[in-house]
């Protein structure tokens, strides 16, 4: 089995317990693809045997985390700044597992967590603008960019401590007060700018949605036909 | 005015003329913006002022050669590696004039000259994986991706000479032996992939193609209403 192995907090956790499944032989043969540089470093120092893609294109699971999940399992990642990799990694898994805690759902993505944008640095102040007058960013009304900075991983800063993110990009992380309405023009549009490596959106990706709570852990499913949403209630129909 | 300045071996004489027009006096009141390291150098050495996006995101008019043309006036670009570069200016500019010896026509792309993609280092044998896979890519039936190596203007280049874009990227060249049928079709389906930067088709970008030919220069521009193709004669209409 090859297994992905996401980046950030929570999924930290999830390395860390098969790397512990693996020692105690409850879990065998398998290979792991780690998500960023920093999650390669600790899954090497549990001795979890690990691959690149460019050994396997195809997994049969990938783990990882979230920064925020809406109503239909759309989420938004990079936080950590490791969307590229991560997105790289999860969209060829034949199943991508999120677990979250409770506080991570919205009923729409945008003001709870901003977006990350993964841009070349190269000109970053006019791919910058460009994504601020996109149609979908200028509908929302409330859309603040700003360049990350302080350590992406354990990667070195840019000059004014601009983040560098492993693949030697910036992010630029947008916050909106509003909610964003479709996020899947709003995925077109951002790779249509010349300058945009990638984006935090996750859209149609997710298998399964693991949810932690006060009242314990629940399992939110896609859910035959998309009549109701992943998680909320059947009066929260998709648009 | 502000002017884009183009890379490559015709654009590097477009470049070299402006140079002279602002010394003698002919031209004045310009900005220029050089879409790479090696046309920024160059622009220096002749004293032509330059700006960057970054001050303005508005071009009135861009300048640049191309590696092939079809009869719509798409290009293929990227020969020289300042694909994205150069994309960025260009699509920018309120008019792109390309500059091309008659060589460079070609009823349909894809056979005369390879397509040029921008991609991410990290696992690039598997982003050349994906964009074999791709559904435009199998229909041609004849793709060879080629991994470029040897230097990018004055670029240092990775291990066993891998070629690295002034953005820090790898360009996997790919070779067609048969044309490309919708180009508008495989430029989505390429942006799709993660890990894919930019690529070298300009769809849409040019205002008006220069043609030198043996027997002198003519211009070849946008036809109203796409009636006729770009630089054919009226039988070779758009499909």
């Amino acid at each position: 089995m090859v297994v992905g192995l996401g980046t950030g907090s929570t999924a930290y956790y999830a390395v860390e317990r098969v790397g512990q499944k693996l020692q105690s032989g409850e879990l065998k043969n398998i290979l792991c693809i780690p998500t960023s540089e920093k999650t390669r470093q600790q899954a090497e120092s549990l001795k979890i045997p690990l691959i690149t893609l460019n050994e396997r294109s195809h997994l049969d699971v990938a783990i990882d985390g979230a920064d925020d999940v809406d109503l239909h399992g759309a989420l938004i990642k990079g936080g950590g700044g490791a969307l590229l990799r991560e997105k790289m990694v999860e969209i060829n898994a034949d199943k991508f597992i999120c677990i979250v805690d409770e506080s991570k759902l919205s009923s729409e993505l945008g003001p709870k967590f901003p977006l990350p944008v993964e841009i070349t640095p190269f000109c970053y102040e006019h791919t910058i603008r460009q994504i601020e007058s996109l149609p979908s960013i200028q509908k929302t009304g409330s859309c603040k960019p700003i360049l990350r900075r302080g350590n992406v991983g354990n990667n070195k800063l840019d000059g004014e401590n601009i983040a560098i993110t492993d693949n030697g990009n910036y992010i630029v992380d947008l916050y909106f007060t509003s909610p964003l309405s479709d996020v899947r023009q709003l995925s077109k549009e951002l790779y249509s700018i010349v300058g945009v490596v990638e984006h935090g959106l996750f859209i149609d990706m997710t298998t399964a949605i693991i949810v932690a709570g006060k009242d314990g852990v629940r399992v939110a499913g896609r859910v035959k036909g998309g009549e109701r949403p992943w998680w909320g209630t059947s009066s929260d129909r998709r648009r």
